[in-house]
C-alpha cells in the first residue's frame, strides 16, 4: 500500500504522465462544459468529433506524417494487427518477408502463416534473440509482399537502430516504441501500435498505413477487419474507443508540450544511458543485450551467475522502496527496467542509487557462491 | 457549455453512474493504495486480477451465470462479434437462422455471410422495422447451425419481450440492452454487448458463450478471434482493455448496490412507461413502434406530420434546457429518447415535462399546417 505514486516501470500498460491524469480527473464529470464526462459522450457528438481530429492532428505533426497516410484507431491490439496486417496486404502468389526478433515476431509469424506465404529471413534466435539482425535492404527480396519487423523488443530488450529504406512496404509493429524518437515514416508501408506503452491506455490501436495499398484490402474480408473501410469512415464505422483515443490526444499534448520527438529522444538516451552505464560498470549486474540492439525503452539485465534468488530479492526490496514492475518476462525471467517517454528521469535515478547500494549489501553472497 | 451535468439521451456511448464517475475520478493517480493508476498497471499484476476476477463474479451473481458459461472481456465492439459469431459458430453444411430486426442485424446478415449458409426466417421490414415479428421455436429448423437475434434495437425502438427456448444455440446481439432486466441465460448459446450502452465505456465487448460451443472454434482462426483461445487465456491472451474492464466493474458494483436486476427492469419500465404514457396521451407526439414491441431503453418517437422543422427545434430547446442527444439516429431521422439503466428517472420526468411545455407552445403551428 503506497499512499504516493510509485515510479512504474512495468513493461506495460505503464506509466503515464502525471500532468495527463490530473487533466484526465478534473475532466471526469464534465469535459470543457459538455457536462458529461468524455466517456459518456456519443463518438458523432461535436465534442469528440473535435477530439478525434486534434488527436489525428497532433500524432501526424509529431510525426511528420503526410497526407499519403492514413491514420487509424482500432482495437484489438498488436496481436489483432499481426492477422490484419496480413489479411490486407497479402498478394495472391507473393509471400511475404520476416526478421524474427523473439517472441512477438514469433507471434506474428503464427498469425501471417495463416493467410500468406512467409519467408523468415534473418533470425537472432541463435543468441537467444540478444541482438537485431544486421540487414540492408539488398536482403529483402523485390518481389514479396511485405516485409515484416518489430521496431523493439520488450522482452529481450533490443531495438532497431535504423530501418532499411524498401522497394516493397515495410511493415513495423511499433508497440514499445512508437513516439520515442523522430521516424522516418516514408521508408513504411504500415506501421501499428497498441497504445498502453507510449501512448495511452490499453485498448487502442494506432494504425498508419500508405494510402495506396488499401488497394490491397479485399472487400471480402470481414468489415472490422478492414483497413479500407476503416480509412473511408476515418475510424467510425463503429464505435470506436472514444475514452482510450482521448487519453491519446492528452498524452500527445503533454509529448507537444515536452518539445516533440527529438527532444523525447534525447531525454530517453539520457535515461538508457545512466542505466546501461551503471551495469556496465558493475560486476554484479550485466545485460544480455548486444552493443548496439540495446533498447532504451526496455532495459533487460541480470545478476551474474543469473542468481534467480537474489534477482527475486531485488525486485521485493525495489518494490519496498518505491520501484515497482521490475521482474523480467516470466518466459525469461531476469529484471527488466521498462522506461518509456513517461517514466521520470528521477526513476531512473532512483533506480541506479538502489541497484549500488543492493549490489554492495549482496556482493559478498555472489562471492561466497562462486 | 454547461457547468453542471446535463440530462444525456444519447444512444451511445451514453450515461454513467455519477458515483462510478467520483470513484474513478478519487482513485484515477492511486488505485487503492497500488500507487499509480488503473491505467498504469500491468494486466498481470494483483491488483488488475483482482479487478477482472471481482468484475466476472459480479457479473455472474447479477445474470445468474453457470459454469457452462465462459465470460470473455474482448474488444472490437458488437460489429466484430458479428463476423466473429458465424466464424466460430458455423457449421460445415448447415445453415444458420436469423429474425431480421433492422440495421443491426442487417449489418450482422452481411457479415455471417462471408462465412455460413443463412436463412432469414422473420423481418419486420413491412413495416420499417416498427416491431419485432412473433417467432416461437417451431419457426427455427433443429438443424441450423445456430440461431441469431438482436435484444434491442437502438434505431428503431424495438425490444423483444421474451425470447424463444431452442435445441440450436440461440446467438443474441444484446449490446443495448444487457443488464436491463434479468435473462433466461440457459436459453442462450452466445451472448455479447459491446460495453457503451449498459455497461460502461466504450472499448470492451461482453461475450457470455456455453462452454460446449467452444468445441467449435478451429484452430485456423486468426487467433484474436478465437473464443476459445480467449476462454482458455481468461481474456488475458494480449493486454486486455484493463481500464474499461474496471469501469465496467464499478458499473457493476453499483447495479449490485441498486438491488441487482429485478429492481432495474422496475425502474427501467417505470421511466419508459413515464414517456409512453407522455406520448400516447399527446396529440402532438407519436411512437411508430408497436405496443408489445417497445422498447425500454430507446423511446422512438416523433412530431405529428413527422415535422422535421419542429423536430429539429425541440432537439435544439431540449438541449438549451440541459437535456442532450435526443436527436433520432440519421438514418431515420424523428426524435429518440436513449434511458439506459444509468440515466436518472429526474431526467425522464425533466423530459415529459419539456414535452408538454413544447407541445403546447407549438401546437398551433401544427394546426396551421394540418
Amino acid at each position: 500500500m503506497y499512499d504516493q505514486r510509485v515510479f512504474n516501470f512495468s513493461a506495460g500498460p505503464a506509466n503515464l504522465p502525471e500532468s495527463v491524469l490530473n487533466k484526465i480527473q478534473e475532466q471526469m464529470l464534465n469535459y470543457n462544459g459538455a457536462g458529461m464526462s468524455v466517456m459518456e459522450m456519443s463518438h458523432r457528438s461535436s465534442y469528440f468529433m473535435e477530439i478525434m481530429e486534434k488527436t489525428e492532428a497532433q500524432l501526424r505533426e509529431l510525426l511528420s506524417i503526410s497526407d499519403d497516410y492514413a491514420v487509424l484507431f482500432l482495437q484489438g491490439g498488436a496481436s489483432l494487427q499481426f492477422s490484419m496486417a496480413a489479411q490486407n496486404l497479402a498478394v495472391p502468389g507473393k509471400a511475404a518477408q520476416l526478421v524474427n526478433t523473439g517472441s512477438w515476431t514469433q507471434k506474428a509469424i503464427k498469425e501471417i502463416k495463416r493467410h500468406s506465404e512467409l519467408n523468415v529471413i534473418a533470425s537472432s534466435e541463435d543468441k537467444n534473440f540478444s541482438y537485431i539482425p544486421k540487414v540492408t535492404a539488398n536482403d529483402f527480396d523485390d518481389r514479396a509482399s511485405f516485409a515484416y519487423i518489430a521496431s523493439n523488443n520488450t522482452i529481450f530488450g533490443t531495438q532497431w537502430e535504423s530501418f532499411p529504406s524498401l522497394s516493397i512496404p515495410l511493415v513495423a509493429d511499433m508497440s514499445s516504441d512508437i513516439l520515442c524518437r523522430p521516424l522516418p515514416i516514408n521508408d513504411f508501408g504500415l506501421i501499428f501500435a497498441g497504445a498502453q506503452k507510449n501512448l495511452g491506455p490499453a485498448g487502442v490501436t494506432l494504425v498508419i498505413v500508405r494510402r495506396d495499398l488499401l488497394n490491397r484490402s479485399s472487400s471480402e474480408l470481414p468489415t472490422m477487419l478492414n483497413y479500407s473501410v476503416h480509412a473511408d469512415k476515418g475510424s467510425m464505422y463503429n464505435t470506436p474507443p472514444t475514452f482510450s483515443i482521448y487519453v491519446v490526444g492528452l498524452v500527445l499534448e503533454w509529448l507537444m508540450q515536452m518539445g516533440g520527438l527529438e527532444r523525447m529522444e534525447s531525454l530517453n538516451r539520457e535515461k538508457a544511458n545512466l542505466l546501461y552505464t551503471a551495469i556496465d560498470e558493475s560486476e554484479f549486474f550485466y545485460t544480455p543485450t548486444e552493443d548496439h540492439s540495446r533498447s532504451i525503452m526496455n532495459v533487460v539485465f541480470r545478476i551474474t551467475g543469473d542468481r534467480e534468488d537474489l534477482e527475486a530479492e531485488f525486485v521485493k526490496s525495489a518494490k519496498e522502496a518505491g520501484m515497482d514492475g521490475l521482474k523480467g518476462h516470466r518466459s525469461v525471467g531476469g529484471l527488466r527496467a521498462s522506461i518509456y517517454n513517461a517514466h521520470p528521469r528521477k526513476g531512473v535515478e532512483r533506480l541506479v542509487d538502489f541497484m549500488r547500494v543492493f549490489e554492495k549489501e549482496h556482493k559478498t553472497a555472489l562471492a561466497h557462491s562462486n
